[in-house]
């Protein structure tokens, strides 16, 4: 039996959430048009009902626990389209702007949705596919239970409500998960990952998903580090999004003070810094602070944090590209300091 | 000043090939059409000649060196389009059939490009475009020096070249870097890193790169892992499928059997493995095995390696990605084997 790569433990579901999906999934994908338009109004739930295949789509609907109690599903009702209200103002929830309005984003995929329900906080509701529903039927079970209202959709409502390239067909409409810094940078905190200006939402959520493994308590994302809420960050986090706290912080100076102030060392990783990775004792609470992708640290942070540390080359290529380098980096402090406090 | 991130050296050449190129380089980019058309005998090259702006880009290329002594290009001649039969031969190396019948591939980037001058064996030709040879001036001269032709290409050929989603518009037509696995799998060999079935070339490229900065001595590609010759791997590995050894061997069993007879240790990455990877002690030259990024190592393989590891898992992720699971793995080892033997 072949088992998922790199499990915690002995859990059964698969692996849904590949952050790198492979070229075959990278392709063109035709977008809804703006779903704003005369046929809003259609009742196409009324015309559908009828057509040849509803008994059977009716049939798998009953099996996965899409019908029955609901009071949103009737039996006989068709799923939601790219042009359905509801779904019209969850897709809008693709734009940062209109996240920031309303405080609500889209979290896709069967990791993140569980990690929601299980952690999350808020869950509005749950968008699912007939073939979403069947693959992930516990879930949809879990939602409804918690009092989710659950809505099937069109596979192209689907592709609308999703910013990867190989939709999931689940997407929970979710409070945003990020809290005010004083609730989050405080003292007790072991270990805490800031990201200053971090632009690909991909690497912010690879990150977080480090964070989440390595056990920080927190992930900060100072500057103009991408919004953890984008679909790409959620995505790549599989999950990770609701587990550490996490927080923004626009003024990168204040958010290191934040964290020396919470009682944390403040770690900078820097390509040309004296101290290698493998000469520093990790005894104390830590935060470490990595850089946008392409320039690294300003030179203000470099200056403001308590060491900058480089990993060291021992083969010829001249860098390591920020996930891989903050996860070796905050790996080796999560060993070493629970191996020093054993 | 703002230094690039994560270096391992005080070179001055900026970042040019992040991993994730974020979001706003991932639109639909048209691709030229086949260009094998009744229009590729046109000779473009005269009737551009005399257009207007010709004498400020002529001046530009004198600038970078492009022109001058090379027997290619005459002051005046026009670079190559997507259809200049060279271009139209290069572009096919895109296909993984074309690349093993004529043993060649495209290095795109300028870190490529750069480790493919300094370590890659034979370089048969570099094409850049005019943006690209301004900026990259040093190795369009040391590719002449080395008596590489180089030649100008437009953007949209360069586009036409290109695997990925931002186009460098540098690329050298490269031998194949892989090797026969004896050459590569001997005694003496200290750190080698296999890849079984692993599916996404950038995966593939971030794990070399990996590798490379861990001082691996050689990457096995085994079983039906992807071509690291494809333009996405080429990218991910930012020079270093240059330096460690590459081999690809079909048949995984005898893939490891071969790390065994050069003295490895073999390790197989798992999440259900009983021993954690911070209790390892790593004395000895080691093989680390990592799967496929959905289904991980199939069970022969787990049966076969000498010992099963896991990454302890402190927070509640589930799981870690490939790249980042292989940079915590191969970092820890690769210190820890330094550290034990000063």
């Amino acid at each position: 039996m072949d088992h998922p790569y790199q499990r915690g433990g002995p859990r059964q579901r698969r692996d849904l959430q590949p952050v790198h999906p492979g070229p075959q999934g990278r392709g063109c994908r035709g977008r809804p048009q703006d779903p704003r338009g005369p046929r809003r109004q259609r009742r196409r739930r009324v015309h559908r009902a009828g057509r040849a295949g509803q008994g059977e789509r009716e049939h798998r609907r009953e099996e996965v626990g899409l019908t029955g109690d609901s009071a949103l599903h009737r039996p006989g009702a068709a799923p939601f389209t790219e042009r359905t209200p509801r779904v019209v103002a969850a897709r809008k929830l693709t734009r940062r702007a209109e996240r920031e309005k309303t405080g609500r984003f889209l979290a896709e995929g069967a990791n993140a949705v569980e990690a929601a329900l299980e952690h999350g906080g808020k869950v509005y509701e749950l968008f699912v596919t007939e073939r979403a529903a069947a693959q992930h039927e516990r879930l949809v079970i879990a939602a409804r239970a918690a009092g989710v209202p659950v809505s099937p959709i069109t596979d192209r409502a689907a592709d609308g409500l999703s910013e990867t390239v190989t939709p999931q067909g689940i997407v929970a409409v979710c409070a945003l998960v990020d809290r005010p810094q004083e609730t989050v940078l405080k003292p007790g905190a072991k270990l805490v990952v800031v990201l200053v200006d971090v632009a690909d939402p991909g690497n912010a959520g690879t990150v977080i998903r480090v964070a989440d493994a390595a056990g920080a308590d927190a992930v900060v994302l100072a500057g103009d580090s991408v919004d953890p809420h984008n679909g790409k960050c959620v995505r790549a986090a599989a999950g990770s999004l609701f587990h550490p706290a996490i927080t923004r912080i626009r003024d990168v100076d204040a958010a290191l003070k934040a964290c020396s102030a919470a009682g944390l060392r403040t770690f900078g990783a820097h390509g040309y810094a004296d101290t290698e990775l493998d000469q520093v004792t990790f005894a104390e609470p830590t935060a470490w602070v990595f850089g946008n992708e392409a320039h690294g640290l300003p030179q203000g942070v470099l200056e403001s944090v308590d060491l900058a540390v480089k990993i060291p080359m021992y083969g010829r290529a001249e860098s390591l590209n920020l996930a891989t380098a903050a996860a070796i980096c905050v790996y080796t402090n999560a060993m070493a300091s629970r191996a020093a406090s054993t």
